[in-house]
């Protein structure tokens, strides 16, 4: 037969070797594992049995339900100059989200510009949608490093993605640093990737939208997933100011998925609208966990940007992280994530995640971490 | 800003001008929506409520959950050799599983080979995935043109679809047919895509799966949309006895969709498990309007193909389908679909839809057309 396609065979799945691994493990510390271990609000499932009782779960519009549309036009209407649900488009979770935008915004061979470290699955979704990586340091010694951005961008370059709160890191930007990043964009007519999957995830921090800035041109994903604990419903979405964008996006939610999820969808809705406590709730919860990852790091000696947002750590630890990953996980039975596959300025670093690692997990993993160096 | 991907923009959704002012008219008769208004097996609406209260609704592995994988593997265990979970790759809806095999098998600029009429949204997603439409006729004056066939196929097809029973036309292939077929595939190296999302739904005829007659090249889509009244629920699959072929696809699924939403593999685990009685009793409702629909047509002196699958319905009106559509809409307020969306050498044909319209329905919407003609 003939070949596969050869921009999916190049795709990886990069840190399932150490999640295959450390799964048959016996009493393994999971800190590798990139979901809220939080339960999902009691709202949601409530919202979910109702409609399985009262509503036939139909294919929906392929932009999503327009009751939900209204929904999150309403709920991130602070992020652009005016939201209505005609700026909305439903997806399968920020990944659906993603794809649909990598796949709307360029030509086959044309690149997105990331910032090193990002998330490792960019790169497959790049891949698997004919789109070239284009990956720099957005950042030196702490800086925000917009000359070095401004020369990573080729003729070939239709947007950067600005994923925060920022998975691996931890970081929140400020608005300065998104104001500059905007300038640059606007120079070289960039759309912006706007990616606040984590924008809900704050510690001590305020989280300003790429939306408020540079409403113009950034295209704006959020999800369920994280903010509200439901990973597994797989509802995400896109805002855009442009309308015309929102409809070409919409293609491809038609072509790969039909639409989002009905069941989901009408659960979202609740959990949009019901949210008030269960998120204040949730961040004491994660702080108190930080907090404690963190003074382990910090004993270490490990350098790191201090994560204010989502729940991630990524420090420095100053050997190839592979080998460190893996012998770690051999000889401690920790599983954390190397840094390589987030950028080739990450490979001496680790993920951390404190999302479904209890205090209890955090101790004994970090404890473990101390013993192995 | 620069411009959006050229192959997205040309995506259309083409029978959404139908539906969209068909929506807004008052005692409008629908024969053009294709989805089953029969309901979901209450076994399914049972387990989704035990899921709900019993498990996380957390991110299953990218392929589907283990048990639902070797669930389908027993169900589909006919179509191919030997399945075990690892010849089966869980999606999001049958459009979730076309997509990933289009975007796997071709390099962009390659192309598929799909009958004329084929589903309108295989034409979407080529354009999405960046891969040519081909099409011809695979069928004349009632016998399979294997010649014409043939000659359709050139360097850059790199596969044939053959969607059984197939939507628009109802009709469901003979083994001679799918062995036809399956040589000229073997003759040219091409993958047979075999989109049987139908496979259950048929009337006095038996399906042979091209998995049976061609199982090295044959790469078979399912759903429980169709055969199982679960559209919004939006779970497909993928089988293939290459193992390598999953692997592959399976990064398309991670890219697009991170993995099927978890509350509805279980409840599809629980309906392939306990489909007995369920699809019989909802074949009966089918059938019945399947044969009121086509006494009326044989009535009117239409010509069409025998719909012995599916609930569609694919006559000649002998005029422009756009015109003949649009004027029966305005004048009779009855919705049927366009064919020319469906081919070229469809455009004078329109289908017909008895899924979502019950017999008082077809009555109705079969008497305008009378008046009306």
């Amino acid at each position: 037969m003939k070949d596969l396609r050869e921009s999916v065979r190049q795709g990886k799945f990069s840190i399932r070797e150490i999640s295959d691994k450390a799964r048959r493990i016996e009493d393994v510390v999971r800190l590798d594992i990139g979901q809220p271990d939080y339960p999902t609000p009691e709202s949601v499932k409530k919202a979910a049995e109702e409609a399985l009782r009262s509503k036939k779960i139909k294919y929906t519009s392929l932009w999503g339900m327009k009751e939900l549309r209204k929904e999150i036009s309403r709920y991130e209407g602070h992020k652009l100059d005016e939201v209505t649900k005609e700026n909305v488009l439903v997806t399968t979770g920020g990944t659906g989200a993603l794809f649909s935008v990598f796949s709307t915004l360029c030509e086959p061979g044309e690149n997105i510009l990331f910032n090193d470290p990002c998330w490792t699955v960019y790169s497959l979704q790049s891949k698997v949608s004919s789109v070239e990586i284009n990956q720099t340091e957005f950042f030196k010694d702490g800086e925000l490093d917009k000359e070095n951005i401004k020369e990573s961008i080729g003729e070939d370059t239709k947007a950067i993605v600005v994923n925060n709160p920022e998975n691996p890191s931890g970081r929140v930007y400020s608005k300065k640093e998104l104001e500059e990043i905007a300038e640059v964009a606007k120079e070289e007519g960039l759309w912006i990737i706007a990616d606040e999957v984590y924008d809900r995830m704050l510690y001590n921090a305020k989280h300003v939208s790429m939306g408020e800035i540079a409403p113009e041109r950034s295209i704006i994903i959020n999800s369920m997933s994280k903010n509200f604990a439901m990973t597994g419903w797989r509802i995400g979405w896109v805002i855009a100011g442009d309308e015309e964008i929102i409809h070409e996006l919409g293609k491809v939610n038609r072509a790969t998925t039909a639409c989002p999820n009905t069941l989901a969808q009408y659960a979202a809705l609740e959990a949009l609208k019901e949210e008030d406590d269960y998120i204040e709730e949730m961040l004491e919860e994660y702080k108190g966990r930080r907090d404690l990852m963190q003074d382990y790091i910090d004993e270490l000696g490990w350098s790191y940007v201090e994560p204010r947002g989502a729940f991630y750590l990524f420090p420095e630890v100053n050997q190839d992280s592979w080998k460190f990953s893996k012998k770690l996980l051999e000889e401690e039975k920790v599983a954390v994530v190397p840094g390589e596959p987030s950028g080739e300025n990450s490979s001496e670093k680790i993920r951390l995640c404190f999302g479904s690692a209890d205090k209890e997990d955090i101790k004994k993993g970090m404890e473990r971490i101390q013993r192995f160096l």
